[in-house]
């Protein structure tokens, strides 16, 4: 193969099948195809491929205005949540000829406009925002811009926008009857930021399980972290220890809090799970790897990411298509950081 | 705020300023910058400020072929590995007015290819490829598309191309070395994939700190894994502890891979690292947190990142500039994997 020679444009190709320019275009877009005949998409098919034409997408997102990429905000590439969902994107678009541009905002609220801006400006056709707080300013700037979006795992209040997370306030009450079940009544709550849907929601379902097993109590056990952080976790642990003395089990709001809530354990000396049962949410890769293996509230990962990826394809492809606020099933996962209490007095802190 | 105006361009900015349109490109742009006097440019960023001209990156993509976006591939984004390469990369782009846009391959050439072409179809300034196999057809498309091209992580034979790996020769010496000084004289490797270079180097690595203990043997005690993976870890364990059945302890190519054998030596009911000592290669993030934690040899993520950026960015700017090879030096973390040898024969099997 020599040097790529002048490089054949949809006009060549337009005239080579006799058809208009635009016509090629849409022959050649998966997404549009379906607005022209079976023989003149063929006809089109094989000029371009006589004549070795590859579109250019740049150009073609001038003309068009769509690049046929979809920007996905995380707010943390370390948490290894994420990877599966955007497995479960990637997976849905790559289906839509539809690439995922992956960008990391650290949790900076900064740096996340920054990214939008920046995707906005190349033409990105949607964004699928994992880093969404309850109330965004993003949101209003996605809207102004005209840019679909659709959030995944995070939600807001209100509910303009599509979203699929997971029923975050039904996990927490799988966490907190597992450990009713096996005969705790004194379980506290490391929380998530209130800010962020899944902690107040998880908090929310923590206190009305609470209450359906009889054992509410008035202030319930809580430590909010201020991030879903393992520090934060060991923090807020030591903050709802403190407090609450008696306590035999701790409901964390996702499994990086649960980290921090063994940190914390193994500090005060006490042993998980025989002095203290752990739970955490989400399940996230490795968490059945850990020192004692997590028992946990499985969030959909995969299935959260597909389908966060077609509501926007549908979005794209019809900006009038009803927002869709999709809610999937969280399951429990039993490991080794759960048992029943000891018997006998707590343990001396 | 209302909507958006008609879009304030280039040659409204260049018209108030009273320059040609390609110096208020130049002025305007952090890399070319130096090539304007400070008087003009400070006129532009005047002229521009006051029309409220945003820059479309798109468009300037169009005319200047750069868009100051790097494309990152990563081979498998569930590994752990790779996250805090990304923000090293991350954190140097940023510094520079760059933004990475991240493409998960999973591994398959095709995805990456594919990946590939996309990048280079939206004008990326350039790539970073954690990606290489020691053979690497992408870096002769590269090459033919005149796209920048730094490897990180993995290199290739040769070294045509800039790249920023870790000594895993050495590394894999650290790992042997501290097992010789526990008592192991006994010491397998689980190997990773020939066709990538830290498979190759770890392995070459290994049966050269094996000899320099005068443990050597002949053939060596090796399997090799077909992918970087805990499964295939696992696989490789089996093979090794079947033909091998005096081994005492295993040098796992990286830190999956030592998972794997983690599995393999609970199926065959030998405890780590009592009954068997394991170590791994990378030190990714929840190494410290799997049970028992594991004994790994740190690879310094972050600094290969950055390194791997600037690197890039010196050839976007200056495309003659010489090929670089970066080694940065590992270095031992001992957990709980490793422990003398026991005393006595070894377990049956």
């Amino acid at each position: 193969m020599g040097m790529p020679r002048k490089r054949i444009t949809i006009e060549d190709v337009a005239r080579a099948a006799g058809v208009h320019a635009s016509t090629v275009s849409r022959a050649l877009n998966p997404q549009r195809q379906a607005l022209v005949t079976g023989a003149v998409a063929a006809r089109v098919a094989a000029a371009a491929r006589r004549l070795g034409y590859r579109p250019d997408p740049v150009a073609a997102g001038l003309r068009t205005r769509r690049s046929s990429t979809i920007g996905v905000l995380v707010p943390d590439i370390a948490n290894p949540l994420f990877p599966p969902i955007l497995r479960g994107i990637e997976a849905a678009l790559g289906d839509a000829g539809y690439t995922a541009i992956i960008a990391n905002t650290d949790n900076d609220p900064q740096r996340a406009s920054d990214a939008l801006e920046r995707l906005a400006a190349r033409r990105a056709d949607g964004i699928i925002l994992a880093t969404a707080s309850r109330r965004d300013s993003l949101l209003e700037r996605c809207r102004k811009l005209g840019l679909p979006v659709v959030l995944v795992n995070r939600s807001i209040d209100g509910g303009s926008v599509s979203a699929v997370v997971t029923d975050d306030e039904a996990g927490a009450a799988l966490a907190v009857r597992h450990l009713a079940l096996l005969g705790h009544r004194a379980i506290g709550h490391v929380a998530g930021p209130r800010r962020l849907s899944t902690g107040a929601q998880r908090r929310r379902g923590f206190v009305a399980a609470l209450r359906a097993i009889g054992a509410g109590t008035q202030p319930p056990p809580i430590a909010e972290a201020e991030t879903y952080e393992i520090e934060a976790g060991a923090r807020a642990a030591a903050a709802l220890l403190a407090t609450n003395p008696g306590i035999t089990a701790i409901v964390a709001a996702n499994d990086l809090l649960a980290l921090g809530c063994y940190d914390e354990a193994k500090r005060l000396g006490l042993a998980c799970p025989r002095d203290i049962s752990i739970t955490g949410f989400n399940d996230m890769p490795f968490a059945d790897r850990f020192d004692p293996p997590l028992t946990t509230v499985r969030i959909p990962h995969r299935a959260m990411g597909a389908e966060a990826a077609r509501l926007l394809l549908a979005e794209i492809e019809n900006p009038r298509s009803p927002k869709r606020a999709i809610e999937l099933q969280p399951e429990l996962v039993v490991r080794g950081s759960t048992a029943r209490p000891r018997a006998g007095p707590p343990p001396a802190r």
